[in-house]
């Protein structure tokens, strides 16, 4: 797709916001608004009993508390990895040995550049670092299948919590 | 979570975008960039083969064609069932009978109020309407099987094609 000309609106602490005009394959121009985000990354953590960890807070665009899988925006040239390692420590105060990835996504890709890698570990070792300042996190950890039953009645909503829980049940070969 | 001020820095055609102060339960002040977004629905739509119907088209968040489940914006006043259902015939040419709610998720609650409203329907009729002027979409069919493979080999990397197959798998009992 070829962009024709683009607008910078806004740059901010987590997001850009840019207009491109875009020309179709049948020539035309469109409109489409996008904003340019730094990526992710998300982990999956069970512990020796098989319970996931989550972390549990406030999300402005759900205008309410969500459970979660821990999760945070990569920083300037940090590998993915790294910051799973990092942000495991910040958000429930433990550090994965092995990582395995679960591959990754995008989240909204018509309009947000995110992307969201995914690790799973089952191999934790208890050494925290402080919580970013502005972040208050409840952690919670439930039996995986409980928290599989959270997606079915739809009291997880939050979609790399959802992929995450799904592709390691699928890939555990557990029936639930 | 109390909001301290507001600050609208762009209404565009699918996104507006603000930055509120809020006030955090220590006391502190934090800047949250929010995306407001009108909503969406997305549908897994499987043929008497099981064929799950399945749409490719440029993204401009991920700079190329993603695989998608078929899915659009909610327009105002719209149902998200009315939605699922010119949906699917705008972007497959077929009206589902019993459609099924699969839940629903927030792609990115941190900065983007988008919820994404998912259904399940095995009931299709041939019924086409004519396409958005804007979109070019080519529809594929696969196997559900086949489906489930490009999730894991990271070729399906759309959030809600993932979270919609994989919830049907579940659902289903299908052992992949």
């Amino acid at each position: 797709m070829q962009i024709n000309h683009s607008k910078q609106i806004f740059s901010g602490k987590v997001v850009k916001l840019a207009v491109h005009e875009i020309r179709l394959p049948d020539g035309n121009l469109a409109v489409r608004e996008l904003i340019e985000h730094p990526g992710a990354v998300a982990v999956v953590a069970l512990d020796s009993q098989q319970n996931v960890m989550l972390v549990r807070q406030f999300r402005i665009g759900a205008n309410r508390e969500l459970y979660e899988i821990p999760a945070g925006l990569l920083e300037a040239g940090e590998t993915p990895e790294a910051c799973a390692r990092r942000e495991l420590r910040e958000e429930i105060g433990y550090e994965p040995g092995r990582l395995e990835s679960l591959g990754g996504f995008f989240p909204a890709a018509g309009y947000t550049t995110e992307y969201i890698h995914l690790y799973f570990t089952r191999d934790l070792i208890y050494s925290p670092l402080a919580q970013d300042r502005d972040e208050f996190i409840e952690v919670v950890r439930l039996p995986l299948p409980e928290a599989v039953r959270l997606i079915e009645q739809g009291e997880i909503v939050d979609s790399k919590t959802i992929i995450g829980l799904l592709k390691v049940v699928h890939q555990l070969g557990l029936r639930i």
